[in-house]
């Protein structure tokens, strides 16, 4: 391989793993991944990576703790083996949604991978709009943080959508909302929890001006889609018009995302490939947009030694 | 010391580390604590620390990097000494604002602290509403999250304000704004940056309803006051009552604090004592919560092994 | 609960961790786990664990890779609420048989294992026949390494076999044959692998005397039954009774073990309950020795600091 | 020195480092080693190290414990004077006799050695015929484990015996006695201990026909051959011819292997040099293997990032 | 920059890393570094440093705890962003006074300096007269510790002094007074403390023969010149001339230094620049000597593998 | 055992342990160490140390590696057998005086042996008179650093010498020197090396006055005696009564120790028995201090926690 480095893709992902190699115009390299029947899991290289700078592209999509354990088993057989520097590349960060302790004696789950990775021998770790920023934090090694948000905002351009207004569909994600809204020049309104005078009920509020509006729900994940699809109903109430885009990295889509997203007030679904899309989710109105180009594109200037921030 | 634990103060912050003793009906402990004409700082116990349970105070307020290595060396004395569990006590946990890598290049600050803390030999830190809860699990050693927002929201109910909103100063703090807006049984309104229509400068938006209404601004930190003070008059000229109520758990109030929060827009400022008060904000409409209960009750609770949670 | 520590179930063989609560006369500690439908798993404590030795019963049975994520979640959420003592029980330790590189480039999972339990927290393994002694020495915390080895050879024993021979399935067995025979006061046979006079082909041999005899064969683990049954037929075809009685430690019974193990060379399968036995193996001769009374009975060691040695 | 590494002797073997830098046209690197009267050991390095590879050979011959302390201080100098890769090899790993804790409370001592190697700063260790192949993984730095078993079989092959039979000297050896028999074609026999009908005295059984042959028996290890001297009689007395051949890597001949190896029963003993052949073993019929073509090889490719499974 | 490597400045000493650039004939790689004003530091690098080994030069110069923190944040970006080796030179390591438990329950300051350093990603120490050789040992990266003892006696030699005799201020020093007074080829005395017959006060003895000399002191750090201008006093008292010179590698000349240096005893002090000079300190007759031309010589050795040692 | 501790000795100096267990009012714990004929070492603790605190007293006497071995052998052993506290007393911590880089290129002793106690498990060091007190920072455990100065002053003032001097034999020791003096009132004079006018030749100078006085030379070692003996006899060539008293702590007495101090010069020397007293040395005027009292004395305190300060 004229490159200098060899890219492997985990069980996970292997057609973006494949259209990452294309991009960079190189093979996948070999490796050999089984499962044997007690489910243990097992990676063999058939070939010398001795001094190769290797790149390991492994989603936490479903089954995700074998993703997660086939992913240490491959960092552990390259580091015995002498490979060069191992990064990770990890498009979709599973378990980022517990990187808190958001009640009294529950795990930061997003904290054992990181520490779980950092042990068994990766040197750096190339992923794709975390839940939370702070996440980078958890490691001492390099985290390359990459965001789709701009590919995503340049797709809903091109719907050229007529009086939008961007949506955050919980107090914790205006954050990401504000920067999206920014990005596409539109305003922006936000859904949040409250018990308006003393009424025990959770009820959802939202600030914002939606009515006659396209909705654009801006996520970062939508996983079986019964939060994202409340807020649609949210807003059909509140009078936007019932033709929401919905605006998301991470399509982890798990049932019955399916059923929910058949949804009248849904026009469009915008995700990235970061995961496998399942089948199931075939004929729906989903978008899904390829990060292939974005992680070649970071493999070659890392591989380079050359600045991600310009990008 | 009757105890079978030990309470010392770092130099950052006697008096509240004094009320904290006069809670558990004990003494402070005893160390010299110094500093040479050349910086250097120096701590010595003069008591035997051998198998005693000891909490360290010290807030990281001014001058912070002179009060975070005083600490790291009284660690060290406890430490070498054969102290048995340290525990620090960090009120204000300050470098949280730069808890992730919001541009290339720089610092992950926190985490330095949180990497430090734990090589020089905490084993276990107490603080107060962390600037992003994510930083916990910067931490592997247990860390106690205690927020002060029940004692804000107590102060604030006492007011008895009439038509009042909960404000988020920007789009990061709508988490915060929106837990407190629950406590308080209040609508909820958010501050927010965007560029309308090509426009290149900067604009902040409002989202939700303040005409005519009390604002009550939440922060986790005021620091120098320069973005509370413009967020007051972006609520006066959209319409707010000129009696706006800033809330914040921590008060750093940096010069110029002292000058800009001297407005007509501002009725009250409410924060707890994780800092000591700067001497030059002593003629402002401030009102200090003592959390001297709080940490009594967190070191009793920690000391005999219950629960945190029931608090 | 009086006894000074608690006993918490993960989700693999809570049937087992409820039997060893009843021989400690104690109720297992609440814990709440959970799946979410993307298969990230949740873990909760609810009541307070400050200050208490913990003892966390989990099998590495199948979803393996989900047993052993849990697990370390389990440990991350009793570490950061203070738990004291943090004793792991694994009966069935998996992976166990990738204790080495026996080809160039693939994992030493069993060290990937222990590296990470330890990284996340566990102060202590309790676990029963490792494959391989030296997995013991992967570990740098206390591993408290039992053997279920007198337990089959008790239940050998009152099965009253006359002319019976310990047979080793293949020469890594060898020194457990060895001990097992030596136990049972039989002799013993080996099987192992060879090319006899430059052929190709892989020949199993035997080694040692089973014409008309019953053959005792002994394992630590059986999976899918492929190796045993061929094995039996071995003995079979060099004159063995066809009553052979298969003793391990860990009856994994991966499919299709239901099926193999209905042979009629087998007179009878002995096994623990290390792991739940799966449902499709109800009908065979299969004897499940119960291995709680030796759990219950080195966590009370344990506990109270007597030793495992004289047992 | 041309060839981007330097190779370092340690005092135990310097005969087989030269014959390695022979084989690699290179000549040893200039290291002072001395020993103080106190017994303290020194090293020191007249030449820069700086960024260079280095290659360090020790074997862990007697005095070991000297000579494991000597590579320690070589480490340590060359660590802090900026050397490139440590590159250890260690052609006798002494203490592997002691992998697991095979009665309670006594240590796992090649596990120590392995984290005070990789403390002190180790990057790679290059070994030979372990006692357990699992004490690889008692390291996490890359260990290349090598064999020369099949330099020992060419020999054997060499000697054209009639008649012959691999003997494993007991039930732990068998899985190497199992690969050797597989190298040269010949059937096995295993000597074993046992209790046979309530006789409380160990006795050693033998299975496998030994009758009428010459018997190969392999170890791993000769020590002061008491062992392997005991196996010869059995083999005698149940009918072996009197001419075998012992075969093991590693020569270790503690006293008072020189009078027990005088055994009419052995007609040859077949060791390799990866430690120095004690002079009082000269008179016997002990033909040492040379392993240093083996080393080098493997220095070479170790250097050149080329695969060593290929060898 | 066609060197290979980026040398940044802290901003303690920025005069000695632009004269260290200019000596490399390199520009100083461009860093932000500022001081918000609750007194937070931050920094940023504006360009990629992925793969460049880096030199970031920072004194411990006052205020001593900022430079300590600006330096961790500094190496914690660096690593973050993926820079190659970063290289620490230190010129005045501070709190090596602090070496030692002089007293029962102080910390060990540099030890904790030291593993901060290294914790937070420091891959080697350049610095100058250690306080004590040992805090070397305190680290296990390379530490180049350079003198300037060779660079003081130069400039001694120069001033061709008649009837001169090297003075060690203390026991601790008389090491170095050893070192100096060989370099110079005079005599030496030393000042020690005592305490003769009963007498409870301490007094201070000189041993060696001042009378009618001039009398060079040897220091390693001159701080607020306590100590040593009571020993110029001591040394007039017992008939030295009254033209003492004062060596010593690290000026930090803190408050009241620039009064107690103005005494008639003293005719010269000599300092190099590894702090900067007090702007108080200018009038007296001091002479600053350069390292950078020393500083410069060592990053261009360390960065092309040569040896220190023949410097 | 009733005092809640155990004590064990290694092999290097059993009569010191067994004093210090009389001192205790206890038994020596049992512990079996053996070295195999290959050298290997091996220890085993026949009964159970579950939770209990342990002390281990091991001398770095000759054979000093194989004893450190051991040492680390037992640590292992009690660690994986669930020991609590493992304190180890090491009363003359050998390779001290390797503690720093004196020239380029050698290890640093001293730091390898700190940093392979602790991994290996040591919890805390109890040891007297180091080298150099800065070996205490080598240590992130903590470390109780005795010193033996005021037994030794104590003997000598019972010896009533009249016009006497207190010696340091070289420029390193003046600082100890300087303490001793200070304990009995004594003058001071210090040997030093110097190349006076341009002679080549290291020539030993003698600062202060000895003339017709009794020398007391204070050293922490005396190993072969090779640099005491020149100091008595440059002592008397200056003029110094022929009746030396020399003082260590450590009496190492490597050969040819027995015969360099059988000198006419010496009147007397004293040393504490922190090693075993090498039988060689029996008819010389040696008279051995017991620190078994002092050992035990701190056993005990630090066992109930209570301060070593006020000794």
């Amino acid at each position: 391989m004229s490159h200098g480095f060899r890219l492997y893709a985990g069980s996970s992902h292997q057609a973006l793993a494949s259209q990452v190699a294309r991009e960079l115009s190189t093979d996948l390299g070999s490796v050999h991944l089984s499962q044997f029947k007690s489910g243990e899991l097992y990676a063999h290289f058939p070939e010398s990576v001795r001094g190769v700078d290797v790149y390991l592209l492994q989603s936490f999509s479903p089954p995700i703790n074998d993703h997660f354990v086939e992913l240490l088993l491959m960092i552990d057989a390259l580091k015995r083996s002498s490979a060069g520097r191992i990064n990770v590349i990890i498009p979709y960060f599973g378990y980022g949604r517990q990187e808190k302790q958001g009640e009294a004696r529950e795990p930061i789950s997003a904290k054992v991978l990181a520490d779980v990775l950092t042990t068994v021998g990766a040197h750096r770790v190339i992923t794709i709009d975390l839940h939370a920023a702070a996440i980078q934090g958890f490691f001492n090694i390099p985290v390359d943080h990459l965001s789709a948000l701009s590919v995503l905002a340049q797709e809903v351009r091109a719907m050229n959508l007529v009086d939008a207004v961007v949506v955050s569909p919980d107090a914790g994600r205006a954050k990401t909302a504000e920067k999206f809204a920014a990005m596409l020049d539109l305003p922006m309104a936000i859904m949040h929890k409250g018990r308006p005078q003393h009424n025990e009920a959770v009820i959802t509020h939202l600030i914002g001006d939606v009515k006659g509006k396209t909705p654009i729900v801006i996520e970062d994940i939508i996983d079986t889609g019964g939060t994202i699809v409340q807020v649609v109903e949210n807003l059909l109430a509140m009078g936007a018009r019932p033709n929401a885009v919905l605006c998301a990295t991470h399509g982890v889509f798990s049932s019955p995302a399916e059923t929910r997203l058949k949804h009248t007030g849904i026009a469009q679904v915008l995700v990235t490939d970061s995961l496998p899309l399942r089948s199931e989710m075939k004929g729906l109105p989903i978008k899904v947009l390829p990060i292939a180009p974005l992680l070649a594109e970071v493999i070659g200037r890392v591989h380079n030694n050359q600045a991600l921030s310009s990008m």
